[in-house]
């Protein structure tokens, strides 16, 4: 059996909410100004009621709406695939899967949490949806989401990404969104910056901030974000729940499940389901470990504490793993990683010993999306490459101790837009980027203390 | 239920072959010199037996070996998919199903013959294949399953092609293929017209030439072609024995049944298994209908005859529809459609009146593929764009007639390496072609008769 397939009846019908099960309670946010701890109706002004309620919520079992899972249904549930060509190339022991997120129409597990948004903001009235993107993933899923319940949606599109990648664009137009390049002079924050900095490539602090903007000074207008708060992390649990359902099928249970990081909702998603066995003292051995750039190492050397969600301090500080909202990772290909703090519940099972983490340099990561490529036929995204890495570092430690281990990762997207990365890569022009320590220092030391 | 799914043991055990039900038997290919039929033995220079077999045998049921169903699996069965939300948009009574072929790690339809292919050509001791390729389908589908048998690979692509979508050449390249701007400096034919033509811009027709020479002139290395041919039809028709289960399974059978002809494998593949019952008079009333672009109207406007299938006259003579081997058509998104001839198995019904065939405009098949795209989600093909199309036409008809039509389209790939024509399109620059009338006339006066 190559494919583990569920039937659309299969669909779970509630999501899973760690928050219940958190050996300790999570830290409030904080106001970014006041330092005070938000209430959630502040937040009112960009985000639907029911997704602030979902966001502190410490029910356990939160009930996916059927108009979402009925949308779910165009792609869901996603296969579990059984690696077994890149187990024989490794010649291990160890028995490899992943859950494949790149059949979904925008590609990758970002309209698991982008439909829900959609669909909440349209039940309380909402029209228009704004947003960001860096590469692109979270534009195009929140595009065809809007699409899908008829809202208007707005993407601020970092401009270097913008000019690099027209067709990410193409497909976020092709869903009927409005695309800007960021900065643009669609804001007064925009346009603020044009006129300081006319040849900036602009960033995804910047866009951010346009499109957090946009959502305050429109009529009938929300934000979206694509990654890291608590309740993009329950939606995307519909990943960890089909695949413990698809492990069941088999009669089998993960020794080890890793996923890639940036904001950490893909790998949340795909091991809260597991780590709540972990949690509550049945799995006690199941190791869950996020897969980081050693350019941008939040968690293996990030500091545990309050910071700002953007990098311009606009959104309220999270308690979190962190680089300093100052720090400015390399450009590598995985636009995705490129975050300096991460979801603060992932950050805490981390912190509290239940999660672990690593990090690998880039070109190793490429390496190991070619070896997939070749053996199980997919080209994945930079960002889902950091996974093939881990899950082959480990499918090898299994077999120089001659263990049968059971490992499964996160393949989060295809890399059919991310194909000029691989054409460098042919080139041998992949460039590894030493560990950022000077620049990391130098941003956790402008933090603000209190 | 959105989507009907198989099991992985539900994946055909045979191919169905027509020639088996066939009302008259095929015309003999001629030889192109000497216009007299060709004995098999004569395309051992390019083709392993096995694949010489399947192209004139009149078995019904052709076993498909264990080795490519394991590879199958990698994606196969493919969904079929109800068009619920399509159908919704245009308020028609009829059903709308599709075959959604794009899950294939190349994305099209292309590897279910590739794969066979290669493996029949490693079985007889071939270690090298070469192929030419226009829009790139084929050349990815053939390097991917040449990787997967450890062939060596090359691909001779056509040089616009070539300069206009790197990315599907680094697709090729991911999977080890050695690709080639056509005309190359690496055989005599190539050599010779980049002397003649320095600013060529290539055609399928030189690229051709050059993997069959490239094939003639190495050792231990073979051809491949990806369409036309009985063996390649053969193969694809487990897209439609697959649809038959599918339809099983949910108890329906189709009305009318529609997909994009080029050379015709991918419709021939989905319809002949239910031309059988038609064929057979099960299915008196059953429509299988082509579509093809107006620009190059193979079977609607083209003469039932014996023509050269490559542009040089090198190949074999195929009783066929033709618009003429000198035909150039217009520069059309949909690559994969700019082809003068068709299979001369779909040729054969189309004439004796089990098929049918409609036409249409590139931009109205544009227009048909943003609709689709907006509710259901996936970005199609330029050419399977041609079926999405015909699919709506005919839904609305039977709106129009207020009868519930059961339809159903293959849908033969996404358009994710095509986002530069729908980038065109939402700048308005999707051009219309008037029917080619006195090209088709002259190219078909230029054919020789006996």
């Amino acid at each position: 059996m190559k494919k583990i397939l569920l039937d659309e009846n299969d669909i779970p019908t509630s999501w899973y909410n760690i928050q219940a099960d958190m050996p300790h309670p999570l830290d409030p946010p904080l106001n970014p100004k006041t330092y005070e701890p938000m209430r959630p109706e502040e937040l009112n002004v960009i985000f639907p009621m029911e997704l602030i309620r979902q966001e502190v919520s410490q029910e356990r079992w939160i009930p996916i709406p059927e108009e979402v899972r009925e949308i779910y249904r165009m792609w869901r549930p996603s296969p579990l695939y059984r690696a077994e060509r890149l187990e024989k190339a490794l010649k291990t022991p160890a028995k490899i899967y992943y859950k494949w997120e790149g059949v979904s129409p925008p590609g990758s597990h970002k309209p698991n949490s982008a439909v829900p948004q959609v669909y909440y903001n349209m039940k309380e009235g909402i029209e228009r949806i704004a947003t960001e993107t860096g590469a692109g993933q979270w534009g195009s899923a929140l595009s065809f989401s809007a699409k899908l319940f008829e809202l208007q949606c707005r993407v601020y599109m970092v401009k270097c990404s913008y000019d690099q990648k027209p067709y990410r664009r193409v497909m976020m137009e092709n869903w009927g969104a409005e695309v800007y390049a960021s900065p643009s002079d669609q804001t007064n924050v925009g346009k603020e910056i044009q006129q300081k900095m006319p040849d900036t490539s602009g960033s995804l602090g910047i866009a951010i901030s346009e499109a957090v903007e946009d959502a305050a000074t429109h009529d009938n207008t929300n934000y979206a974000l694509g990654s890291v708060l608590n309740h993009v992390v329950l939606h995307q649990s519909i990943i960890g729940l089909e695949m413990k359902k698809q492990f069941e099928q088999i009669d089998e249970y993960p020794d080890i499940i890793l996923g890639c990081v940036g904001g950490g909702s893909n790998f949340a998603g795909a091991s809260f389901p597991f780590l709540m066995d972990k949690i509550q003292g049945k799995k006690p051995d199941l190791r869950a470990i996020s897969v980081e750039p050693l350019s941008c190492p939040t968690l293996t050397k990030g500091q545990f504490r309050y910071d700002f969600g953007d990098n311009v301090g606009l959104t309220p500080l999270l308690k979190m793993y962190t680089l300093g909202h100052n720090f400015v990772p390399a450009a590598i290909h995985a636009g995705g990683l490129r975050y300096h703090g991460d979801s603060p519940l992932l950050s805490r099972l981390t912190k509290e010993g239940y999660m672990e983490a690593v990090a690998y340099h880039q070109k190793e990561v490429f390496d190991a999306a070619l070896l997939f490529a070749k053996t199980e036929g997919f080209v994945v995204a930079p960002e889902a490459a950091h996974a093939v890495k881990a899950a082959i570092d480990f499918a090898l430690m299994a077999k120089r101790d001659n263990e049968e281990k059971t490992i499964v990762f996160a393949n989060s997207g295809h890399g059919h837009f991310d194909l000029s990365a691989y054409d460098l890569y042919h080139q041998n022009k992949i460039q590894d980027y030493e560990y950022p320590e000077q620049l990391i220092n130098q941003a956790m030391a402008e933090l603000p203390t209190f």
